[in-house]
This record gives C-alpha cells, sequence and structure tokens, in this order.
C-alpha cells in the first residue's frame, strides 16, 4: 500500500480548501487502498525542501471546516520546475522524497502554471523509473483553464463582485443627484475578462449597474468609453464601471499603473488601473468619482461563496483521489455541464497535456457588440455557477475559519541545498 | 391630524432603508394620529422642490424588503443649507411646502451634516411661526455621532471590515513564503478611525491579521511604520495593514493622493492612500505587496450587515416616530449602552443642540500605545456591535433587494427656482 502527497499551488481560491477537504475525506475513506496522505507544506516547495504535514493528525472535525475556510491551509507557492535540460537536481530530488515515502498518488491543486507542474511531475517520474499517480485538482478564480466548464473558486469570486457591485450600485443611485455620479471597481482578471464578466449578471435591466464592463479581451479607446459614460450618466444619471485589471490600449500595452514587479513566472503584477481610468473620466467629464480595487478580498471572501462551486471545489477533489486509484494518471478531474435549464453537472476527466499551459478566454459572443457588457449567451453561462449559498458558521461576528495543527514530519532525508 | 415627511441625507449605509422602514413602520401603526407618510426624494432637496413622494402607495411586503436593501431607497443629498441670514429663501420655501402638506413631522435620516440641517429646521419653522417635531435619526458609517453609544451604519460596516480583513489574512498566510508579504486595506473613516478599528477584531491572536492598523488620530510616522512592517515580516512572514483614509503627516496634511475634489460641505474627497503605502513599502522594504480600497463596498455590504447594527437602525426608525407623537421636537433617538456582558441596550434620546457639528474620535485608550492596534478596551466596545447576522433574501444567487414603486405627488407650488 502506498502514501499519497497533496500540495496546493499558486494563488489560492475562497474554495480550494473545499477541495483539499474532499481530497482527504476521500483518502480517509478509502483508508485499505491508500497509506498516510501528506500535504506538502507551500506546494511544490513542501515536497523539494522535505516539509511534509502528516494530514492524519487533524480532527475530522477541522477536516469538515476546511470546506468553509478561505486560502490554503498547508500553503501555496508560486513556484514553476524549471524543465528537465534546465533543472535536473530538482526532479531528482523530488523523486528521491517520492522514494523515501513510498508515495504513489501525487494531487497538485492549482491552475494553468501547477497543471504544467502536475504534468512534468508525472513525466519525470516515469522517466527516472518511479511511475506515480499524478492528479491535477483544478481551482482558479480566473476561470481560465481549458477543458472544463468552470474553474472551482471562480463561481464565488462571480458571486461576490457581482453582488457588491449590485450593492454599490444601489449606494450610488440615492447619492448620484448631489455627489458622485460615477464608479468604478476593479477586478483580477489578468488575460481573461471572466470575473468582470460576472459582474454583468448584477445588471439584470439596463438601468442597474453595472453599466459599463470593461474586458481586457477588447483593446480600450478612451474615446468610445468616455462617450459611453457620458451618455450613461445623461441617461440615468450615474454610471457604475467594472474593469479588469488586464486591460490593454492600442498597443497592447497594460493600462495598470503598477507594472514594475514581475514574479516568478515572469508574470507581471497588475492593479491600480482604476483610479486611472478615474482621471480619465475626471479630466474629460469633470464627474465626481469614487473607486475601489476589490484585490485578495474577492478571492477569499468564503463569507459569500456560491454553493454550487463549494460543490464542484469538494468534487473534484473527491473523485481526483478515486480516479487515481483507478489507475489513471496525468489527469485532471473537470466540471461538464449536462444541461443548462435545469442545470446538471458531472465530473469527468481529461489527460494534462490538452490542459496545461492553455489559457480560455471570454469568447466574442459573450461580449455585446460595442464591447461594454454581457450577451444573453454569456449571462446564461455564468448564472448557474453562482448559484446557492453556503454561509461559513459565525462565532462571536465573525466567520469561524480553522487553522489546522499541520503536525510536521521529521525529515528522513539530507537538506536539498539548491531550491528555494 | 397632521402628515409627515421623512427624507434621507448625506452618505448612505448598508441599514439606513431599515430606518426607513421603521419609520414608515411606524407610521402605519399609528395611522389614527399621522396622516400621509411623505418621503422627500433626495433629502432636503426633495423637500425644496417639492419632490414628495407618497409612501402609502408602496406594499407592505416592499416595505419589509427595505430592512434588508442597502442604498438610500428615497435618494439621499450632500446639501447643507446656509443659515437663515445667508439664505432665508431656502427656509422660507421650507415651510411653504411644510404649510401645503399640512406637516407636523420632519424626520432626518443623516450623520453630523444632517443633525445641524435637522436642527436648523426645527428652529426656523419655530421662527417662522409653524412649529413642527423634528427628529433626527442617526446613520453613519464613521460612528462619529456624539452622545450615542455607537450610530446605526457602523457595525455592519464593521463585521464587514473585520471580515475581510480576516479572510485577506487567511490568504496572505499562505502566499507568503514566493508570493505578497504585505497586504494592505484602505478603509473609510476622515477623522475618526473607528472603521480602521473595527479591523482589529479579526486579530483575535498577535499572529491573525491585522498586525498594523493606521489610524487618523494618530500621526503618520513613516520611519515608525516601517520598522513595524519589517518586524512583523520578520516574525509571521507577512503583513496584514488596514490603513485609514484620513491618516494624516506630521505636518497634519492628509497623505491621500487625490486631495483635489471638495465636496458641498467643504471636505475634500479622499480615497488612495493604499497605493500610497504600499509605495513606502516598497522602496524601503523591497517586498512583494497588494492593497485594496474597499470604498463604496464597505458602505453598502448588506449581505455581511450585523445584525445588532439592522435592530439598531429599524429601532431607532420607529422610536424617532413614537418621541415625534409624544411632543418631542430637536432631538436625536439614540443607543444606549446598559451592560456589557451581557450586551444590553436602549433606546434613549438627546436634544439635537447636544449633537448637531460634533465629532467624536477614537479615544487614545482605545489605540494600543504604539499607536498601531487596538486595546482589548476598544474590543470590548466593538464587539457588541458585529454580533448576529442577518442576510437578505437570495434570489437566483444574488440579493433580492427592493427598488420601491416611489409614487411622486403632484406638486401644489410654484417652482423653487433659486434651489439646487
Amino acid at each position: 500500500m502506498q502514501n499519497a502527497i497533496y500540495a496546493q499551488s499558486g494563488g489560492v481560491t475562497s474554495v480550494i480548501n473545499a477541495s483539499a477537504c474532499g481530497v482527504i475525506t476521500a483518502c480517509r475513506e478509502n483508508a485499505d487502498k491508500i497509506g498516510t496522505l501528506y500535504a506538502a507544506e507551500n506546494g511544490i516547495l513542501g515536497v523539494l525542501n522535505e516539509q511534509l504535514i502528516d494530514t492524519a493528525h487533524e480532527s475530522m472535525e477541522n477536516i469538515k471546516k476546511l470546506r468553509h475556510t478561505p486560502g490554503g491551509a498547508f500553503g501555496s507557492c508560486r513556484y514553476k520546475l524549471k524543465s528537465l535540460g534546465q533543472n535536473r537536481l530538482e526532479y531528482e530530488r523530488l523523486i528521491e522524497v517520492f522514494k523515501a515515502y513510498n508515495i504513489g498518488y501525487f494531487f497538485y491543486n492549482g491552475g494553468n502554471d501547477s497543471a504544467d507542474t502536475c504534468l512534468k511531475v508525472s513525466q519525470i517520474a516515469d522517466e527516472l523509473g518511479y511511475p506515480i499517480k499524478a492528479v491535477h485538482i483544478p481551482k482558479t478564480v480566473d476561470n481560465d483553464l481549458v477543458v472544463t466548464d468552470n474553474c472551482p473558486g471562480f463561481g464565488s469570486v462571480a458571486k461576490y463582485i457581482a453582488t457588491s457591485i449590485c450593492e454599490a450600485g444601489f449606494d450610488l443611485e440615492s447619492m448620484s443627484l448631489t455627489s458622485t455620479k460615477v464608479f468604478i471597481l476593479e477586478v483580477m482578471g489578468r488575460n481573461a475578462g471572466w470575473i468582470a464578466a460576472s459582474s454583468g449578471l448584477a445588471s439584470n435591466n439596463k438601468a442597474a449597474a453595472p453599466h459599463i464592463i470593461l474586458f481586457p479581451e477588447i483593446t480600450f479607446d478612451e474615446d468610445l468609453f468616455v462617450a459611453k459614460v457620458d451618455s450613461t450618466v445623461k441617461q440615468y444619471g450615474y454610471c457604475v464601471i467594472a474593469v479588469s485589471e488586464g486591460i490593454k490600449d492600442k498597443k497592447g500595452d497594460l493600462l495598470s499603473a503598477s507594472q514594475q514587479v514581475t514574479d516568478d513566472f515572469g508574470h507581471k503584477q497588475l492593479g491600480g488601473v482604476a483610479p486611472l481610468i478615474a482621471g480619465i473620466v475626471k479630466k474629460r467629464l469633470n464627474l465626481k468619482y469614487h473607486w475601489a480595487v476589490a484585490d485578495y478580498l474577492q478571492r477569499s471572501a468564503r463569507h459569500l461563496s456560491s454553493k454550487t462551486d463549494v460543490e464542484h471545489a469538494y468534487l473534484v477533489g473527491h473523485t481526483g483521489v478515486k480516479l487515481a486509484l483507478n489507475g489513471h494518471n496525468a489527469i485532471m478531474p473537470y466540471i461538464k455541464r449536462i444541461s443548462q435549464n435545469p442545470y446538471l453537472w458531472d465530473i469527468d476527466y481529461a489527460p494534462l497535456t490538452e490542459i496545461a499551459n492553455k489559457e480560455k478566454y471570454m469568447p466574442r459572443d459573450f461580449i455585446s457588440e460595442d464591447g461594454f457588457h454581457i450577451t444573453n449567451k454569456c449571462r446564461e453561462y455564468l448564472l448557474p455557477l453562482i448559484q446557492g449559498e453556503e454561509f461559513p458558521p459565525f462565532v462571536n461576528g465573525l466567520p469561524d475559519y480553522v487553522r489546522l495543527k499541520k503536525h510536521k514530519v521529521e525529515p528522513k532525508l539530507a537538506p536539498f541545498g539548491t531550491s528555494a
């Protein structure tokens, strides 16, 4: 009987721990087939550095609480394995750790980059003669993984952003005669406008916020934008705008102000486009504005998660374990939409070679002709993903989120000098 | 039998409509004593311009929904009446409208500036020989009204900010090894740090976010701040900061970037201090940061209101009507804390002369000695205010907020040319 490793990777979501809960629960249900389930601390780095947590020390009560706790309970990381040619030592180390702990199953919970890591681990393990079952558990607020109908983590952000912009719209509507006329909410979404699109669910009629959505898929045209704000304020008295952090100008450059920081994957750190848009509104139309940047609040807002999303997240984790036990390797369980009305879904799986390093953008027919809103087709796609509420329990006025014991295993190997 | 006018004023809150619900319900319960309840559209401007809504046309079902709907259902305004000497015409017009509609009761729902307006209306009505009962219904997210133990609207923002920074803390904790080390959340609070203080409720132990709170009451000292961030990151691996929009430097100047816009009350429009703080962290410590600006999201987040706050808001409205019927004038119903443990409270009332144009700041002993956090005394004060949840009903994945019919009364008078 072999053991397993579970790890979290990349930007966390409000429901990635629901996937952890699914993985751990499935492993406990299959205690006759899987020995110890280790969690690597801080993603793949925890494997490289042999920082392993024995999940058996966590009570079932606390594991259940993971379903409603945001963040990554075992720590996540932004760390991309290089190719085998570039850093053979890292891969040899992974296999060394796998061997030392008799690991037969590797569950990696992440987005695009992590799917690539998971695929590489599977391939290298084969190459180095220590085959394992590597399963990628999807998560990303960006909703940009291919093959899957949607990504766990996205539905909750969508619900949060749609609710928040709806609420801000009610606020602005009541203030607009003598005060703020334009409100701008900046949302996440580097290349894909799914989160920006979700704001559109709040405007169930043309008068309701948001009136304008700026997508990264649509080149930002200042004149067209200013004209749209102007006509909206003239018609409704105010204008609410959702803007994706990743919008670009005609030259393809990001509008975002803070472009100086680059992370380990070579991605530029975004943020700060809302004040820039506000500046344009002020300069060109001289309208009083307010702006908000949701940033991490949106992806950690477990207090307003979508019940559908929580169920998706739990089940991709739970099913991932069952797939591995059935002998599948280098695959990802994904969410398949069976029917739209009623919304029916199931978990299927696909090879990682079809998924790793690919990005899914908004289809053009999900965006209105003028580029400033979503279409009914988009609305139909998004609406099932925000259905249902699964509020966390509250204790003393605040959500009762769990911090695990994280019992560390005593290292067996010499430290890995060159990594991290 | 005389009629009544209700109006909303100043920045709205997520529970100001709960006060409206209380006022309307109390008037309907006293239909034998109060005739028609008019709502003025957009605050005092609706009275001046004779834009009155007959609330009798709203169903009881919709009035009940006001209890869980954010924004100001009848429209609010930022408009300050000048003194009688400066603009006698406005006051004469108010009385003219009161007379035309046989108004005996005036309920004005607002903050500091509105308490002043309500007091003036009462005084001028007396002076001009048309005495009315003017009652100020308190609301303000800033929690800065004197006399009252707390202000309706604040408890809900407090709960939202404490929850949000708790959630962001979980997110950051899991990412900090390889990614973001510092997260900054900008919150409202022009001169008083109550909202910033409420973030401190999330840190039930020293390791938990927020680690640093920047209050407008404490002069911002860059060196002390940088040293605190540095030591926090060294100790816990990351640092979460709540910063009030109104923090000031040693010269007493606002740090906030956007200081160019001034509203009708002469207040400067704030916002944008979070990116500035982030810049300091980057420049001095070279740590990866993220920042969020909650702005209107915090004061409209009815999806996460405090049940205690909703009850306060409803009851100050409901009690305000009863006080007026009992002959009280130029007063404000306020929340009185009877005992701390268990938290018991009641509604009392005080003359507006004791309240108008005064501001309540954080007492120094509510702020820790180093100026970067709250004390246990502050925690004891704040904690009862965020207790309980009263989630709005959700329909199709989003909160079921109400838009009223707002049946306008046909004007009886000639238009008021000089106002608005």
